[in-house]
């Protein structure tokens, strides 16, 4: 049988809707960021990045490049194995303590990856909680959606961001069996919030436990960097608080945090925590500086709201149109992948801009985007030049511009 | 609902079952391996590790070390984004070339650890090739099990290691449905070497294609390190060979390779590999060098298959039974998980010998185990100690010794 032709006949159907996704290659710049070089078919040279995640620079901290070089150098390159096989680490230990102190929590557990610890956090709860029902938000991650896939609970989708909705679908269901409200605080690509209040309020009438992804907030919201939970003084109510090391923090890795009992659940069953070598020793040690650094120091945060909204106001004063939320993401819809990847080749090629044409699976079809992500480290120039730049392609390209 | 007292009672179950498990905490310290710290309720102190996968010591070679640092220095913690969204660094891609070359493959895709790069692959390749039918060695590690049933594609399980199982297993299927025979050259806990030969005469007879697990191999077998499939000469007709940086290589990560058709399918379809953040490009750089130090170096594999040697004939010297088999692994069987934890902790406390005993779910009960593995820097004198200490153990517990 020929595999490659079955393999070849969708990615040609991907190509042919607009959806094959060519990937940026970047050199990040130790000290440089937001400007990394890119590597194309013309050569290689510096660009201004938009669209990272490395919220907020951290992942070029001085204190954090330290930190992991000092471990690397004390530990070595790896864990050496599975958590329970010889690779459990002090300094795994060391960065669970500071994850459980980060969401004021008792217990924490580290994962390989945030896509990992929702995955297999929510398919050991919902296989292994007898007759379980999950009530997810229908803007859920794939991560969260792929675990409850996973689990074989019954799965219920409430509206997105709908308290009202949740607690009809909550009514709904038998009194007696184990319910598990899972939302993120801060969605990806909308950038909108979730009403986490009124959301706690139901699922604590109706005795749900409340799963909550922070991955796109932790570092920047809240006193500590807590997350919009501590923002809203209310990580004390919520069950599990889910958190990435790789966004804001500028690591890589993932982690839940709840009650002792939570973690050792999960700890004690989940294949994709238990099968999986340890995160490297130098990977935790210089997370912990970083979440230990933002747990303090306001600038980085406070800078990142100044920028975002200086671009926002800009786009505004351009007329470009972009979506309201009151997140540190700034989507540009466009509504066409087509469309979407000509104007972020055009910036990249003409305006040495790179932002990432957002297409499906990652977003719904016909909601592609641009997808902006203005750090502490975009300067006032930095932003001058973007928007000039949209401005220029918005007139050439005809788009359709916000109405004043 | 006391969502804590469902995971309570859960977790006393595993209790009273002896398969709760405590992890060992412990202090990598570079230069020193196999020596580590042991963190424990009596203070700190060195013991000599036994269990560990970083198994020919990589992870403090001062080579990969100095790559990681240098490229901390350079490229800074993290990567930034997914490899779609602003996470592609030069360095992984020049790992990428790196790890197809390794396996004599024309590309390759890099994963954030083996346990998702299976998980990934299989449940991509289950799920779009229509009435596709995976068959399933009944040894496969847990991550190609949750793979495949991700996929939700129809399983058949054939006798571990048994090509000619498999063959009746195929021979039954129709013949136009894709057909993907997984498997495994090194089983992790018995330490048994598949038929690779055979599996892929019978794979090719009836159009199937191979999906081959090698990370107890990549590294440690091979001319270059190339795995099972490089010594035997079979590389070329395996369609995709897996394997991880954690183990040998000593830093962390998962990868595949294969056709540029197959990994492009999967760089394009898969969950998995799609929403996670890339890993940073210094524990690509990392790993690059590792990989590429093995290529050349045979001093590290001779060593081993030396203190292995010497291992078994000391252990049998002593009557101490242990599986036999063609690898690295030395299981010796104890069939309870009591009192296997009994001798691993009698190991640590009296002998500052740290071996963790292995219960279910990693090996089925009633197969509970100490599992060694002797790299390189494992001494003589660390493996007369170690068969001493065990003799002693044998004496005391009355254990039975194998017939001389």
């Amino acid at each position: 049988m020929d595999f490659d032709a079955l393999f070849n006949a969708q990615l040609d159907q991907l190509k042919s809707d607009g959806n094959y996704r060519y990937f940026a290659e970047l050199e990040r710049k130790c000290g440089k960021f937001p400007r990394a070089a890119n590597h194309d078919e013309n050569g290689v040279r510096d660009v201004t990045v938009w669209c990272s995640n490395d919220y907020l620079g951290m992942g070029q901290h001085p204190k954090v490049i330290a930190a992991m070089c000092e471990a690397v150098e004390r530990t070595g390159t790896g864990a050496g194995g599975t958590r329970n096989i010889s690779g459990t680490n002090h300094d795994h230990l060391l960065l669970e303590q500071e994850l459980a102190d980060l969401h004021g929590k008792e217990a924490a557990l580290l994962f390989t990856s945030g896509y990992v610890s929702n995955w297999a956090a929510l398919s050991t709860l919902g296989s292994r909680l007898k007759d379980c029902v999950i009530l997810s938000d229908a803007g859920n991650h794939a991560s969260m959606i792929e675990g409850i896939r996973h689990s074989k609970a019954t799965k219920v989708i409430w509206k997105h961001n709908d308290a009202h909705d949740l607690e009809m679908k909550l009514r709904a269901l038998p009194r007696d069996v184990p319910k598990i409200v899972a939302f993120e605080s801060v969605y990806s690509m909308d950038g909108d919030i979730a009403p986490i209040r009124e959301i706690v309020d139901v699922a604590e009438k109706y005795g749900a436990m409340t799963y909550l992804d922070e991955v796109h907030a932790v570092g920047m919201y809240g006193p500590r960097g807590g997350g919009v939970a501590e923002r809203e003084g209310l990580s004390d109510r919520i069950t599990l608080i889910e958190g990435t090391l790789g966004k804001a923090y500028g690591v890589v890795g993932g982690y839940i945090t709840g009650s002792p009992a939570l973690c050792d659940f999960i700890r004690s069953f989940a294949s994709g925590f238990i099968f999986t070598t340890a995160l490297p020793p130098a990977i935790a040690a210089a997370a912990r500086t970083s979440i230990a650094y933002l747990k303090t120091s306001q600038i980085e945060r406070a800078a990142q709201k100044r920028q975002v909204a200086r671009l926002r106001a800009a786009l505004d004063r351009e007329g470009i149109p972009h979506m309201v939320n009151e997140s540190h993401i700034i989507p540009v819809m466009i509504g066409d992948p087509v469309k979407t990847r000509m104007l972020a080749d055009y910036l990249m090629q003409e305006w040495d801009i790179y932002v990432q044409p957002i297409n499906y699976p990652t977003v719904p079809k016909g909601t592609e985007r641009l997808r902006f992500t203005p750090s502490p480290l975009h300067s006032d120039a930095d932003i001058d030049h973007l928007v000039n730049a949209l401005s220029v392609l918005w007139r050439q390209c005809a788009l359709a511009r916000a109405v004043a």
